[in-house]
């Protein structure tokens, strides 16, 4: 059996509009939240691409995802936002309002929004790309489920809470980068359960805290809340420097959680007798603010360039700038991508439903 | 002989300020100076404290740190500024800067600096604390000369350019983040190089960009730029998540040299023909931007305690926080404090030209 099948991108963008439209989600927000997971999907990060499809039609169905959702503003400054997402489903809302951020910094040169009881929103970097897109700076940070066990504690508190901020370039592409603050994802210790390969001990730690290769087992464990889970970026130890993602998945679930008064912590998981929530922190910074747009992405080409052309370590041939690698597989993916056979079947058996059905190759 | 010697360090910041008004510092910009050095022996950072008293010295004596530079400010806007430091202090420029940013945000809610063309600022952290001190939200990064080395790289080409983030809490201590984006700074490795210990191999490359355990070997690279250098937080590969750390010294390098137009990468060393330079980013927010002080605060507060009362991995006792450690330590050094017996010779050598002597006991 294939591993793979190859569907046309546009195909599998339309396939996701309609299954979300099947499912009650009003037009807008359907095609908004499949360019969100078509995005991820393009850009390689095939863990937030479709394959969550059935997650976010299972959100939907058990009512953690709102299909009307009271969206609301509760503070307004010329510079900020706060946002209600009302429960509603994550990628319209940080959509909506990155949308009046970057219009608010067109103005008034920042604009920073802390968005509350929302849901998970995908890839982070998309509202980066939207600043990018107006010659702006970008920033979206969200908390998400706690998986991340904080140096020296047993237990996951955070969430893999990244990290994604933009910069235009003149003829090189931009800066983006995009980073979960854990070492690793949940789905890299995914990858490999698969093939019981051990995980590197930087990756996460075991139900008594302790790191382990045993990647099987943390899955489990994180499942069954037994304790234990993935580690923050630098891994298990101040020695190795783990105290500092700690401290950055941190700062995301306050700019997120806190600023808002939304959720963060273990209560994303859902605060006594309520339903999960997730929080966000979106913000554009206008480049007339400092130096201006012809300066300042004049300077980016003269980093990248200084960056890439530095002499190479013995064995390798590249050195990447962030977001290169997704931009390269972006463009790649335009006509037609590949996803798993797996992903592929399940699409299919959502779509059976309303009769309508992805072809692949 | 002892190792170690305790002063008094209201004297020691006397001391300080007597020393940097000798060599023609005016008598403002040594106060600042000395109280940012203090800063961090007090807070237990060392290696950014009185340590380096005598580097600021010579980088007087040769003309690096101009004694009347001309700052100017480049940009205003009502959210921001650019601010150009004419190669001064780098202290009282990012003190001034920060002041004036403060200032703008209680009542534009906002406001981040890019400063160019400045020097060594001592800690982030001492910034990010003015902010605090106004109930605010505080933002502090700088580069920093090359020492660390990009994914798949050779030669050190960004900084160890630190991040420092703080946010205020109401009963408990701030959230305050200060940290190297490298996964170690350069003193750590000083630290190692006297035992011989072998460091861990997500600590530093040797001159051919491969991980060693040999700190003397990467120090002396460096010295002599023969290649190799510090690793970012995450170590040498992207299985580590080394790329993640490269990433956010690249985003500090970019608000601060690039946003300013100053230099950035391997130019902080100083561009062709003209003396090193330093770029720095300050930002204040207004929690009033969000769900107001009072609120944000008693959220830091249930978040803080979250954390800290987690359960506890085999073998551990305590969760600290963000800049936890720092202001124990700080508490405890307020009457006096411990310093090398070698930087205390180093700093009465300095006195002695003015005939001032620091007491140790």
């Amino acid at each position: 059996m294939k591993q793979r099948i190859y569907v046309k991108t546009k195909e599998l963008e339309n396939f996701t509009v309609t299954i979300l439209k099947n499912h009650g989600l009003n037009e807008n927000d359907s095609v908004i939240t499949a360019s969100v997971l078509l995005s991820a999907d393009r850009r390689g990060i095939e863990s937030h691409g479709v394959a969550r499809l059935k997650r976010y039609v299972d959100g939907i169905r058990n009512g953690i995802i709102k299909l009307s959702p009271k969206v609301s503003t509760v503070v307004e400054t010329p510079v900020s936002l706060v946002v209600d997402g009302g429960g509603g489903m994550g990628q319209p809302i940080a959509y909506n309002t990155m949308k009046r951020c970057i219009e608010k910094a067109k103005n008034n040169m920042i604009c920073f929004a802390s968005v509350r009881n929302s849901n998970h929103y995908g890839i982070a970097g998309y509202y980066t790309l939207m600043a990018l897109e107006k010659n702006m700076i970008g920033i979206s940070l969200t908390n998400s489920a706690p998986l991340v066990v904080p140096t020296f504690a047993k237990d996951a508190v955070i969430g893999t809470n990244p990290i994604s901020i933009g910069i235009p370039a003149d003829k090189q592409r931009p800066f983006l980068l995009d980073m979960a603050t854990s070492t690793v994802p949940r789905g890299k210790l995914e990858v490999y359960s698969r093939t019981e390969d051990p995980i590197p001990d930087s990756w996460a730690t075991d139900e008594n805290g302790i790191p382990t290769d045993n990647s099987l087992k943390v899955l489990d464990n994180l499942l069954n809340r037994r304790g234990g889970g993935l580690l923050p970026l630098g891994g298990g130890t101040e020695m190795t420097g783990g105290h500092k993602g700690y401290g950055l998945g941190s700062v995301v679930d306050i700019f997120s959680g806190i600023l808002s008064s939304g959720a963060f912590g273990k209560n994303v998981y859902g605060k006594k007798g309520e339903p999960p929530e997730v929080a966000h922190f979106l913000g554009a910074i206008n480049l007339e603010a400092f130096m201006g747009k012809d300066e300042i992405k004049k300077n980016m080409d003269t980093y990248i360039e200084m960056l890439k052309s530095s002499n190479k370590a013995d064995g390798q041939d590249k050195i990447f700038v962030a977001g290169e690698k997704e931009y390269i597989a972006n463009e790649k993916n335009s006509e037609k991508l590949s996803i798993q056979s797996k992903v592929f079947d399940i699409l299919n058996e959502l779509g059976e439903e309303f009769n309508i059905k992805l072809e692949g190759e």
